[in-house]
Order: C-alpha cells, then sequence, then structure tokens
C-alpha cells in the first residue's frame, strides 16, 4: 500500500484518543484495520449508507462539488470519514485533548 | 424563539464564511432560514436522510451513544449539523480563515 497512506496511518495511530482506523477500497471492503474484521465490516456498511446520500445532495446543490470528508461527533466519540479516489478512511476516536488532535 | 437561540444564530451569522442557516423543528420543518425557503426545504429533506442512519449507526455500537453533530466537507463549502432536543441546526460555510471559525 502506498507509502504516503502508511506514513498517514501511523501518525493517525499516534494522535489524540484515536480507537482505531479502517481502510476500505471502493467497493467498501475493508483492506486494513485496527479494529476486529466484524466490526470493520459492519462499519462499513453503514458508512456506506451515508456516504451515498451525502454525495447525492451535494451533487444536486452544485454539480462540480465533491463530498471529501464527513465528522460524526456522538455524546461518546467521534468518527472521521476521508473520501479519497482510491480509498476510504475512517478513523474512530475519543480525543481527550492532551495530544494535538488529527 | 429561545433568547439562547437567537443569540447563538446571530454569532453564527458573524462568523468566517457563513453563507446561511436553517433551523428545523423536530419534524424536519425550516422554522427560521437565513436561506430561500425551498432551498431550506430541499437540504432539509436531504439532511433527514443522513441523520436516520447516522442515529442508527451509533446506537448499533453504544446504545447509550447519541448523535450530537455532523460535519459535511467538499472541496466548495460545509455543512455543519447540530442535533438539540428541540430543533435540528443546519449552517452551510465555506470558511476563508479571515476569522474566527465557528
Amino acid at each position: 500500500m502506498a507509502n504516503q497512506l502508511e506514513e498517514t496511518l501511523k501518525r493517525i495511530q499516534s494522535s489524540d484518543g484515536v480507537e482505531g482506523f479502517i481502510v476500505l477500497n471502493n467497493d467498501g471492503v475493508p483492506i486494513k484495520s485496527t479494529i476486529e474484521h466484524s466490526t470493520a465490516v459492519r462499519y462499513s456498511g453503514m458508512i456506506q449508507m451515508l456516504i451515498g446520500p451525502s454525495k447525492q445532495m451535494h451533487k444536486q446543490f452544485n454539480a462540480k462539488d465533491e463530498l471529501k470528508s464527513m465528522r460524526l461527533r456522538t455524546k461518546k466519540k467521534e468518527i472521521i470519514i476521508v473520501l479519497d479516489k482510491l480509498y476510504t478512511m475512517i478513523v474512530i476516536q475519543n480525543p481527550t485533548g492532551a495530544k494535538p488532535p488529527i
């Protein structure tokens, strides 16, 4: 996997409060994950349900616009979804403020 | 509308790169908006399609968890969705970095 992605994953893993990450290919299949496989697959399935409508929404307002990332903040954690041409990165974190955030 | 919400809306409107906001009641009906009504209604409909699956996703992993906000970043803008007991706030912005963000 591209060196640049490996570097990014190392940086993410050492960031504040990161619980884990999942890298999906463009078919939504986890290809790298620090999270147990069946949980990673569950996350992937649910996040695909969000990405589709989100992409559609932006295209409806501006055909040239493109969804780049999503941040879902809950009481207990934050899920960051980064969309790239070749893969989708999901980071699950619960920032404590002790170290710099992602 | 509660004084506190009015204060929040004023602060938001003067924040960096804010293009507009929409306040929805719990039925998804725009009750206050700086955006033209039909566009506000369109945003509301699409955002409801995101909120449902997002809420479900978190509950599946932790029944006690609760979705608080979502940030959708595209090439051209950012949409912030804040969920409250009584209403849902949608802010559309394109931060320039000239002023403090929301």
